[in-house]
């Protein structure tokens, strides 16, 4: 099979960060990682985990700086990408990227989780282009699963 | 009318917990709390109030345990199930829920939202199965209306 | 063009607000306000901005008070309807509001964000009458980006 171009360009990224993108992605309840319904697919909230690891903890503007956090937002959205292959076979037939949600565990003064979440919208439009566009909610959180930085939920459409 | 498998799971689990499942749920402002479009069903942020009591309040990792946070989540979602009932007529017409997001007033230091979210996906896959395996987003976030613990939100597929 | 009931409302209230419904909404990233997918169109985020100034800013229950939290609400949902009216033309086609997510930047012990959410609901209906009924999730956040003291986004059936 050849790859297409949101392939190739989501695997030189993913290989960057020394993500293994063909690694099953653990789920640890009755829940799933991708449901698909006619013509969306709901991911699941990502945190920025990249094998067993949680690479990216604590609150922005306290423990981690904001460039640190735009990392965790680009590695959220890489394994939403992930199972977005895994479930379509081809990133190429995402129609159009409907919505993300930014969830960005913040300290008490920080405001820039707009600039958090451009993390991972970069990394949406460096992929799919113009279906990489989205809506998107960037809100400051007390805390996250497993004391991760950022957690990331999206809806396409196929 | 003979009550499916999921309509006597529901039955069950909601009378376990004194919930009166045919109440009328009530509504403070000018919104729905169920919203049907074509194929899919929006339930409106759902707190864990039996009756007119909220029954589990404060931040958890602080107030309240994480077993009393897995039941407050039960209890939400226990409150979608019967507004889906009360639209649908009958459970058994939920072809896949597609979405819950889970949010969990939390102390600073708890990160343990999503074990506290398997106290709401263990209820839908007892009560629906297949169809109740669903995509999951769980947040730690700093207060709640009326100080509930969980708020839990949830679409479905019909 | 006659301008529709709904549309006729929605000015007027923008225009007693002070906000100028014709203005370019700036994005400072790689996303999009608005996206429209088949029947339903999703809204991005949106804080209590009226021109380049976020008007109200701070937690609720400390630094403002409820009354002001409800007019950001009722910014924000404005500026909801503003990018409606702009992809579609008319606020007419608005078959029904499915969901809207509010967002309360919140003070430890505030446990009001439902009362706050109502300054968009309230809006909602007024402008939309039976379409403007919606679902709702209203939560009390940590912190919202540029300090915002509400953040709303919506999705709507066309």
């Amino acid at each position: 099979m050849t790859l297409s171009t949101a392939d190739n360009e989501f695997e030189s990224q993913a290989q960057a960060l020394g993500f293994d993108f063909n690694e099953e992605i653990k789920i640890g309840g009755n829940y799933a990682p991708v449901i698909q319904h006619r013509h969306e697919v709901y991911i699941s909230g990502q945190i920025p985990r990249i094998g067993d690891q949680v690479v990216v903890t604590g609150a922005v503007g306290q423990d981690v700086t904001l460039q640190q956090a735009q990392l965790a937002a680009k590695i959220c959205v890489i394994r939403a990408l992930a199972l977005l292959r895994n479930q379509l076979g081809s990133l190429s037939r995402i129609k159009q990227v409907l919505r993300i949600t930014v969830y960005v565990h913040s300290a008490h003064d920080f405001t820039q989780q707009s600039e958090v979440a451009n993390g991972a919208s970069d990394v949406l439009y460096q992929v799919l282009g113009e279906a990489g566009r989205h809506t998107r909610t960037s809100v400051g959180v007390a805390q996250l699963p497993k004391g991760a930085t950022v957690e990331l939920d999206l809806i396409a459409a196929i």
